[in-house]
């Protein structure tokens, strides 16, 4: 072997090598679906994200997004205005996940076909034709962040 | 939105979107350092994957690797010799994991130095400057696998 990792910690997450640093910031059940519509579409709010994921809970995805906050991956941001208006997207640490989630969303429906299972319906989520695309606001030279 | 994923079934696991798939077959504390190590090294034995994780127990690792068989990630071959001589390699799935952990690596050790956490140790498994390759055996064009 080449070597071990040894234990280290940072934002109170124990891990060895940089795959599990990686994996228990974004990983879950719905972090990566969070990431995965920030990332494609630029700047979501609670309701619009929640629109996309049907069967979590307002508390649920309230817990994911201050996680993902802490760890750095999002920024929430608040608008005073009446209604308040809260608006959420991606850091630069974040938008660096969404390769890894696209080739993680190829992987899956290759690896689920090779397994035999059903195929995805159509008007899924997954359009094997569509490449998804980092939203314009996060592309190098596109409309600052901040 | 552009949509959302149904629940699906597949090797007793559920998930909705190909993301979840993919993190629940290779996911986990030991899983991808386990497809690591066989992507690197090309061929494994239970004791060589075993000094790489020196924190495993054998009990664990045994339950980690089967579970990696079961779900067709890696294979694993009985050679009939005195003593019985076991290896583990990846399957064809198994393999296409390789650049993304590739990628999740990377990716955990620049945010690790965003988050401002001490650097990892010279002589770690992670060598910035070393760019892992998947091994000669699973290239195109390489060693059949079965």
């Amino acid at each position: 072997m080449s070597g071990t990792c040894a234990m280290k910690e940072l934002g109170g997450k124990k891990y060895r090598c940089f795959f599990e640093l990686a994996l228990s910031v974004m990983g879950g059940k719905w972090k990566p679906i969070i990431l995965y519509h920030l990332g494609e579409k630029g700047v979501l709010r609670f309701s619009e994200l929640r629109r996309g994921m049907p069967e979590v809970t307002d508390r649920m995805l309230t817990r994911q997004l201050r996680e993902l906050e802490t760890d750095g991956l999002i920024v929430r941001e608040v608008f005073r205005q009446v209604p308040p208006r809260v608006e959420y997207s991606l850091t630069e640490p974040g938008r660096g996940l969404f390769p890894i989630l696209v080739t993680m969303r190829d992987w899956g429906a290759g690896y689920e076909k090779s397994m035999g299972a059903a195929p995805t319906p159509a008007g899924e989520l997954y359009d094997a034709n569509r490449k998804p695309q980092l939203h314009p606001r996060y592309q190098e030279g596109g409309a600052a962040q901040e």
